[in-house]
């Protein structure tokens, strides 16, 4: 005789209550649970052709135009931040935007997304749930498709409730040629934005600030800036967001790649008020703080305005500035002009001054 | 005075000695640590010249012959198996492997690898090395270049040891169709070896199974063995590798992604019999036990003696089998012909039989 199982209540509830609401190891098996899950969480949210066709691999088209001079873009980010939700982002905005971003600072289009799932046993799937959808809207926004997943569950305690590494891949056409190796003297360094902002609101999330901020992160795809930018000089050098490490360490990055020195004037980096008083007051240098919807932009002198001008008139750019400019002297160091006329040394960061920030 | 470090000894060692035997959280930093551990860990091992760049991104070339009719194929797997080291492989030489087979049985050439690393504070560097060093041999085995990575560090208890996810990529000409769509009644089943080892060689690595084995993991890159295949078989249907949830599991998605049944015969499945006396010990059903070097083949019946005689000439397929059919009848369901006559059931693997096992 069938038993209707809806008027069962309590202990005799057919599937154990904690199935429904938290994940468990068996969500981790490859078998029926791990197939639940991504009918039920990931694949209402990526749905996409090359995931829909269910195998273990995506096949995918690639551009055809200029395909025979085009290069593959490729970039790899694992997300450990801590806490999992901040002001103005989660980790699954962070894993879309920060992989999209290393593709997009090629100059490339980025395409397409894989992402790996290590889940903690007793993550609660509404958890889950608002970090995939997260992913969703912001990978739509930067329209790039979720093309290959993974999940795995570590048992409680060996593992922090969620870490996502993503792969972006994207399309370069090979009239395009920026990298850190072609910074030149003379050229131009701009900004997108206010700098250090992710950095101080990942921290205000964990509470320890010890006093209350309202910034909120700067996470966002970067892809349709660049286009805008490439768009206004197709002479642009170098492309890099400055995320771990921040500005400082990056523009050492960038010294060293390209044999060249860079020169700072600090009156004109753009910095959130809030976020320049937390920095104050914990002795932070904001130039060492996380950005995760930043650009650093290097383009010849000539053409810095007219970059500047068009960045200002996006929705992640309306704050950018012209900051520096590439010298010939002191090859491979960043110094930084005060406003009393003096000048420092920007270092790269040597250790870790915030863990679990991206 | 300029001082010679090497002539100091303990307490006044100018860099704290747990930098230099274990991770800790500044290598996570983005700053001089990470790029420190890249410079001495990563990039002797996988140098190339895309990831000797130095940029977030890395740059590769497709093959350009047909290319305008070709598809990328992609694949994500995330790597958390306990203990990181296991009688025949390591969690290394898993995350090459893993990747490459599941890149391989859509019948694409394997090129490129990214690879994401969580380390967990205090795991000794020297543990890293060797996890490397054996992904660089796996990768070197399969013909694959590492392109991009990254490394982030959670601190103690924050996570187990090491995560790698692995990203692969590959290019597949448009004249091979291959996947689990394609099976058709008539069809031949093969197994390239023996079932359920890498499962049981973990167990075995983690003291669990209360008695002594032999039993090594099967982990190994699979695309040499598919070339071979896929010269014997141009009609070549699926390819899969059994990893989580074993041949039973993976033959069920199979039969649902075709809508055929298939028939499996008990006595021709090969079962390395150290393995069957374990699984016979814990009560384990070794066709839901994991393999890493194991690939289920499904070819035209009339090219199925081809393709064997073929497989069993390989490193690893020496021990190759014919396994089964594909059948119109009981569409969606995995049916075995056990040896006194009777007929079982093979469902998909429901929960979780064996944590952390890849």
């Amino acid at each position: 005789m069938p038993v209707n199982l809806s008027s069962f209540e309590g202990p005799v509830c057919p599937v154990p209550i904690y199935h429904r609401d938290q994940i468990v190891m068996g969500h981790g098996s490859g078998g029926r649970m791990t197939a639940d899950l991504i009918r039920d969480i990931f694949q209402p949210a990526f749905s996409n052709p090359s995931l829909d066709e269910g195998n273990d691999f995506a096949s995918v088209s690639v551009p055809t135009f200029n395909t025979s001079n085009g290069r593959l873009i490729v970039s790899v980010d694992s997300h450990i931040v801590k806490p999992v939700f901040f002001p103005g982002g989660d980790i699954g905005r962070l894993a879309i935007c920060g992989t999209v971003n290393d593709v997009a600072v090629s100059g490339a289009k980025p395409l397409y997304i894989t992402a790996g799932f290590i889940l903690e046993e007793g993550l609660p799937i509404s958890t889950l749930q608002s970090i995939v959808q997260s992913m969703k809207s912001a990978a739509d926004e930067a329209g790039v498709n979720v093309v290959a997943g993974d999940t795995k569950v570590v048992e409680k305690g060996g593992a922090d409730q969620i870490f996502i590494t993503t792969t972006g891949f994207g399309w370069l056409d090979s009239t395009i040629q920026i990298g850190g190796q072609y910074a030149r003297p003379g050229d131009s360094i701009l900004v997108s934005g206010t700098l250090g902002d992710h950095g101080i609101a990942v921290l205000s999330a964990r509470g320890e600030l010890g006093f209350e901020t309202s910034v909120c992160s700067d996470t966002a795809p970067l892809n349709h800036l660049v286009d805008t930018i490439l768009q206004a000089s197709p002479h642009t050098h170098v492309l890099r967001d400055p995320t771990r490490g921040g500005v400082a360490t990056t523009l050492n990055e960038i010294a060293n790649q390209s044999h060249v020195g860079i020169t700072l004037v600090e009156e004109s980096i753009p910095l959130n008020p809030a976020t320049r008083s937390a920095c104050d007051m914990l002795g932070f240098d904001p130039l060492y703080v996380a950005n995760e919807g930043k650009l650093i932009v290097i383009v010849p002198q000539e053409e810095a305005q007219i970059v500047l001008n068009s960045m200002k008139q996006t929705k992640y750019g309306k704050d950018s500035a012209i900051i520096g400019q590439i010298t010939s002297n002191h090859p491979g160091q960043v110094l930084m002009q005060t406003p009393i006329g003096g000048t420092r040394l920007l270092d790269v960061l040597a250790g870790e001054m915030l863990p679990r920030i991206c």
